[in-house]
């Protein structure tokens, strides 16, 4: 039998565009002659649809939806759906919905497999909505016999983590049904399919394939996963479906980044066999345009604002922004004091002529002047400080909030890592925006990316990415005033905020004096009330802020 | 045994601050001559920790922290001490942490008994973090039989909910062990303690009386519960610690938001008898004083600023912070543009005097002139809208915080739960600000406490409170041009943001047309953007904004 995985981005509440979608790839599926297509976890509803979990119309849409598809399967020569969804639960103790993967065939549900293991760390909340498994099945299609898996039920193989999370593994219980259970099984070509909606961090890919490599040559079985592509919200979900043979060889790879459709025959398991190595900039580069185009199209908007200092940062994010939305959609604007060198204004005039966008100049100096004027009375005496540093991004917030309420555009958010984990970075200021496009990207690797946009011809001028940085709030600042290089601070960064490491030990390991490293930990530690704040951040690490990090703010925590 | 229960006000990671708390409320349980001495659940950490206890460390210093309290105990006559904490599991598969009440007695760590239920539903998340008990064990502290419970554990009685959330009853199978597991036990008096950090919300404490009182009926059993008491970000502990009598009657209640130590006697039942009724209004009143107060101090400030509108949202904030801190520590600003009328600054000017807090006016004026100077070519041939609107909010919003950071206080938010639920505030204008003390109180609500804060002279002026409610934008504004009168608005938003209800629900319900039901809710779905980025908000009601509501933003939801 021919299976076709249908790796498709559906919108978090969009029954009928979602079940458009999934008709749409079903028939493109049954043109190619599969007997079944295969659909990512919760793709009737999209993932992670959260609290609308807890609403019971929600629910019960799904499950008309999926009452439609099945009725779609009732024709002569179409393939059997599989897919995921939500079904209400009939149990009268614990939650009362299921994540399931619904197979539909002959015009009716005829099989579900509910998900056992329910992920409830970093990002993932499933245990607040679902109700586990408490058994699974084989399930023949077609005649196949078949073993149905939902995302993290794939993920517990105690031979390749070096600690499980569950004390069951569901993949393995249903091996061992496969010749226990049925004489009829015994010699048949085991095949697990997943259904997924796993989405993107640094090396997520890799992990991933090389789990369900070691699945397959520990029970010798075709691995096949179905995994959800798209932006939604702070997630990005890379999509990169697989099938994987029993060696562990990948015999097909779906796009990254995109929807697709792949086919595979287990008769001919060599067939395209097309294992593609991953960039990880370019890899990262994308999940940052996808992530930027999904959340802009699906919050309804087309159009965005992107503040340009003439740094790096809002270099970047303008560039991501035309990759995502095209050029015609992005709209640069300038917004100097008079701390802002003539070199930025040229450098961001120059970003904007070189990315083709509009770009608008609005010097702030005579606003900033007249709340200077206003608080005079208040202030009287006092040095200038970060309270007359603030006001300048302050300003500029408000001035593109103005013509994001004028023009309905969004307004992009250009903080990066290293200024959201140290709080280097002005509330209401320049952390204005609907999304922080690279709020999960350190600004050491914000220059990799801004090499990588330059790869083939200048796009972010040169002149920003050699000069030193600065905020240019006060004359000549810069960065290092107040922060070590950032080649020095962001290793310290990255061991505390994503990997927990102690003051103690990441002096060990970078050699770094561990006053030092306690100095920039307290600042992380003093603006988490920002990050709290902050607009949702596109997750393209193990550890972004946001739902997947959760940490108080009226604490004493030692550092 | 002379029991006490000590309802203490940790600091979530503060372990030497907790730790003295502990050794001070023990001391004086001691000169009362108690034999056990009983602290709230994760006493010695703080709760919520959130993600903290994911760092190795942390619970590493609570487990150091628990042996140096044991030492405590060495001593002739010292009470033996149940506390809450956490601890590490042993166990190689699942979560690392336990959430334990350790029994500190004769200088050591004498008996362990691990949560079994862990609750993760609204602000909830302890799956995350915790690994269950899968068994429990009763316990004898100097001679008297003990079931030990944590929180949720006694929290699902099948005879007292119409559904259980978990497929055991831990207090059920303690009790089953009472008579069956030794003959020593049969015909003794049994007694349930239960330590708890469980939050305030408008009716929770009869609901938790009520529950308590039908376990001790149920089981025939003295039930003890010690509560957290305190504000920890949006949670608001309210303490009310209990003892129940067999019978279900109260025998010792502590103080509602404040510490207190209460002693109560097995042998001696009836003393000290004390069933407090809750005025909700007052309690409510309370729940925002007690949250703003620790949540200031905790943040480590003393003054917070508040802008004074004239209106009666910020005219309750006020009233509320020089409550919790004192009016010494409170400054009203006054930010009047031309659209504000002379009678709102005249109230806000009233208030102040009333409070007796310093007011600052700053008219605002000129600073919108600029910024519509500034912005003049871009808007040129637009109408006055949303984008002009919004500049002055978001100018009071910019010198707040300008203020907030020459002088070191923290920035108040003003806006109620209407307000929020509807969108009709503005993102890093009226949005600014450290804590949303109202932000989940709807607007009726707001007019209650008001009238409780002039229940015996005149706080906030009666022109306040009479006056048609405006936020004073754009010339003859009123808050009804945009949205149904709050009589009607706020049971709506009652019925679809903390009850689920759908339109068609709703306008049976409240005898409303489903088409201005449905414009409500549509309100509520497109400003869903806004609440990710509001302050923390002091949850008052059994669903408020913030993390006990997760919503995503970028989707399509019909209402």
């Amino acid at each position: 039998m021919k299976i076709a995985l249908a790796q498709i981005n559906p919108t978090v509440g969009d029954f009928a565009g979602n079940a458009k979608k999934i008709l749409e790839y079903a028939s493109r599926a049954e043109a190619l002659g599969v007997g079944l297509v295969v659909f990512p976890e919760l793709a009737v509803c999209g993932y992670p649809p959260a609290d609308l979990l807890e609403k019971a119309s929600f629910v019960a849409r799904a499950e008309e939806v999926a009452a439609e598809l099945a009725q779609w399967t009732t024709g002569v020569g179409r393939p059997a759906i599989l897919c995921g969804t939500v079904m209400a639960t009939k149990a009268s103790v614990g939650k009362q919905v299921r994540n399931v993967a619904a197979l539909l065939d002959g015009g009716k549900l005829s099989f579900v497999q509910q998900k056992m293991l329910l992920p409830f760390y970093d990002v993932f909340d499933e245990q607040r909505y679902f109700e586990p498994a408490v058994e699974q099945a084989l399930v023949c299609v077609r005649g196949e016999p078949l073993a149905i898996t939902v995302c993290e039920d794939a993920w517990n193989d105690k031979s390749f983590w070096p600690r499980q999370m569950y004390p069951v593994d569901p993949v393995e219980k249903l091996m061992g049904q496969w010749e226990a259970q049925s004489q009829d099984l015994v010699g048949r070509q085991r095949v697990i399919l997943n259904i997924s909606a796993s989405p993107y961090w640094q090396g997520k890919q890799q992990v991933r394939q090389s789990m369900l490599a070691a699945l397959a040559r520990r029970h010798g079985a075709f691995v096949a996963m179905a995994n959800q592509v798209g932006g939604n919200d702070s997630l990005v979900f890379d999509g990169t479906s697989l099938v994987i043979r029993p060696d562990g060889e990948v015999v097909a790879q779906a796009a990254s980044f995109a929807e697709d459709l792949i086919v595979f025959d287990m008769e001919d398991g060599a067939a395209g066999a097309v294992e593609k190595p991953v960039d990880e900039v370019a890899a990262m580069w994308d999940a940052l345009v996808l992530g930027t185009r999904d959340y802009v199209r699906k919050c309804g908007f087309s159009k965005v604002l992107v503040g340009l200092s003439g740094g790096i940062d809002s270099a970047l994010v303008a560039a991501i922004a035309v990759e995502a939305l095209g050029k015609e959609n992005v709209i640069g604007v300038g917004m100097p004091t008079e701390y802002s060198s003539l070199g930025s204004i040229e450098d961001a005039k120059n970003l904007a002529k070189n990315l083709g966008v509009r770009f608008e100049l609005l010097p702030v100096h005579d606003v900033f002047a007249q709340f200077q004027f206003l608080l005079q009375p208040l202030f009287k005496g006092t040095p200038f400080g970060l309270a007359e540093e603030n006001l300048q991004p302050r300003i500029r917030g408000t001035l593109l909030m103005a013509l994001s309420n004028k023009f309905g555009a969004l307004v992009l958010t250009t903080g990066n890592k290293s200024e959201m984990s140290t709080g280097y970075c002005t509330l209401y200021g320049d952390m204005v925006g609907a999304l922080a496009v690279i709020g999960d990207v350190m600004k050491t690797r914000v220059y990799a990316l801004s090499r990588y946009v330059n790869r083939t011809k200048e796009v972010i001028p040169w002149e920003t990415i050699s000069k030193p940085p600065s905020a240019e709030l006060r004359p000549g600042q810069q960065d290092t005033d107040s922060l070590p290089p950032y080649e020095v601070l962001d290793p310290i960064l990255e061991a505390y905020v994503e990997r927990y490491c102690s003051a103690e030990q990441i002096a060990e390991e970078q050699g770094v004096d561990v006053a030092l490293v306690r100095s920039v930990l307290q600042l992380v530690e003093k603006s988490e009330y920002k990050r709290q704040q902050a607009a949702p951040v596109l997750k393209v690490t193990r550890k972004s802020f946001g739902m997947g990090r959760r940490f108080p703010i009226a604490v004493k925590v030692q550092v």
